[in-house]
């Protein structure tokens, strides 16, 4: 357990939340199932049972840097990597790898995105306990597979090795976000997992990977290797990681390279990725009504159903006669939306970014 | 003119415009219009036509007197008359004409609600002059009444003598809000007008009403007759006011008095009474959506129809496949309500208010 480390990606915008995530502060900074803990202190709970405080870092925009450590008092500034440029996740993640090597040569770590929900939390540690184990000792990549439920057309999925008696299984393949009959024919097959975006690697063979499938990032990055957890990483990375393509790491070298396997896991996940993907994964009143907010008895719902509903503070919210719609009301945004259009909030928002000005993006 | 005198009414709470009008500050103090103008505002401005600022008089209760002083900085203190408690309109008129006898035993004066619109306010002043001449040499009681253009239900309806001559005609009766069918054979029949609370008076033929219909009150209310408009008139009110009776200035003269006539007038009235009637009265979309705001152009419809909006300050509005609602964010309550059932929405005041607390009555 000392060589293991778990990376927390909370670079994202989170933009299919609008109007509550805004680049300003991004889902991962909200507490959006109104819990009283927001999505990235979620993540960091779940993962203090995975390794100690200090083997648990931060990757996040420069932009971010105050509000994580606000949030996570507990780390100190030296957890909080911060990219100065939004360059996707394989630059992320091979900066992360090259500082990680200079600390802990051996180092076993896990990457996981900041803004994902997991109910089986002791489940879930569990097979990321085992997936650390097995790349210590084994030059493999792993990626965790969320053994699917519905046909869900939002995720990518990972063709994978059922036959294998093992727990991991060899990938076959990865697939792009198929259209509804695909996806029917992925989950009736049983050989397909949700890719989730959560890997768990060791250092070296992840390394080793760039060198072999991405050779370009690890270059640019590798000139700052004796810069890294000096005064000067800052500074390299502002003036290097710019220049870095902007690629993420499932083309870089997950697609490429061939010690690719996935430990299936069936742990109550949801990546909340929308509106309509929370409002499943919330609990509900009897007319399937979600509020996401710690101001749930400040909501006086008749005649309503199915709806999605986020209020703030102490504003009382009353809504009658309304079925399948989100209600977002936040302080200079009130979003009243059908569910069943959500796919184009993100366009929306664009629009009132251009109408209205940036700080509603 | 210089006998001509104006009472604005302005003691109402509104209710059924609730969430926006509430008992700290009902209707009449707001921008109902989204004009840049509070309803009292406007009806001040109009009467300024009639007679000059010293004459007009805003009858109010104790609560509301710094927002009446403060939205109509024009008027002295000493033109807000303030009741102690809320005893309906007979006691608040019966006290404000022994005020103006004080003052000046000829007066002539007019009785108007704080919270009506008037498009046509030219041919509304006319009829006012009108009126006002009138009642300076007759001895007759004048109510203004609205000539109908639909069977509303929700006003009360003057009978009246339609083949007179003149212009100001005699009141047969007063009905109480009828019925559609009943409402729609009062529109065939041409012979009725909606009730718009209106009233035009020589003081003398009032005072002399009550003394023949209402005697208990104008008895209460006489004792003071010294010490109105003496620094002893608010203290003499805050003992005696409180113990007239609680009625109507309709059931208490205008319903039992023979010298009732009325002036049917065409001049763009609304008495704003709900959600629904300010969305037919004002200028509406493409798509029937009225937005009663000063900030309209912080709203975004799509497909969304028949909407009446009402946002605050600058927060941005984004509503997509609406239709019919009411949808109302105050500061401190989001509406979002069928605007069909908009009849129940004195009843839901009550139920927030009984739930939440009085701060949202």
């Amino acid at each position: 357990m000392k060589n293991n480390y778990v990376f927390i990606m909370a670079g994202g915008i989170g933009s299919r939340f609008w109007p509550s995530s805004r680049q300003a502060k991004p889902k991962q900074f909200l507490d959006i199932l109104g819990v009283g803990r927001t999505l990235i202190q979620m993540t960091f709970d779940r993962f203090t049972k995975v390794c100690p405080i200090d083997h648990i870092y931060i990757v996040t925009n420069i932009q971010y840097k105050d509000i994580v450590l606000e949030q996570l008092p507990e780390l100190s500034e030296q957890q909080v990597l911060t990219e100065p440029s939004r360059n996707n996740t394989a630059p992320c993640i091979c900066y992360a790898a090259l500082k990680l090597k200079g600390m802990d040569p051996d180092a076993n770590f896990v990457v996981a995105p900041s803004d994902h929900i997991v109910v089986k939390e002791d489940a879930f540690v569990e097979h990321i306990n085992y997936g650390l184990s097995l790349v210590a000792h084994q030059d493999i990549l792993l990626t965790l597979g969320i053994e699917p439920h519905n046909p869900n057309t939002g995720y990518g999925y990972i063709h994978y090795e059922k036959s294998a008696s093992n727990d991991e299984k060899k990938v076959l393949s990865f697939k792009e976000k198929p259209d509804v009959e695909t996806a029917k024919g992925f989950l009736e097959s049983g050989e397909y997992l949700w890719n989730g975006g959560i890997f768990v690697w060791n250092v070296n063979s992840l390394l080793r990977a760039f060198s072999d499938y991405s050779p370009e990032i690890l270059n640019i990055l590798q000139k700052g290797a004796s810069d890294f957890n000096t005064p000067n990483e800052q500074s390299f990375l502002n003036t290097y990681y710019p220049t870095t393509p902007d690629i993420s790491i499932d083309y870089a070298i997950m697609e490429k390279a061939d010690n690719i396997y996935t430990l299936p896991i069936n742990v109550g996940w949801s990546d909340i990725g929308t509106w309509a993907s929370l409002h499943d994964f919330m609990d509900k009143d009897d007319h399937s009504n979600a509020i996401g907010s710690l101001h749930s008895d400040q909501v006086d719902l008749v005649d309503t159903s199915g709806c999605m509903i986020r209020n703030q503070g102490k504003k009382l919210t009353v809504i009658h006669g309304l079925s399948d719609y989100i209600v977002v009301d936040e302080e200079d945004v009130l979003l009243i939306y059908p569910k069943s259009k959500e796919q184009a909030i993100k366009k929306l928002r664009n629009k009132v970014a251009d109408n209205w000005g940036d700080d509603y993006q």
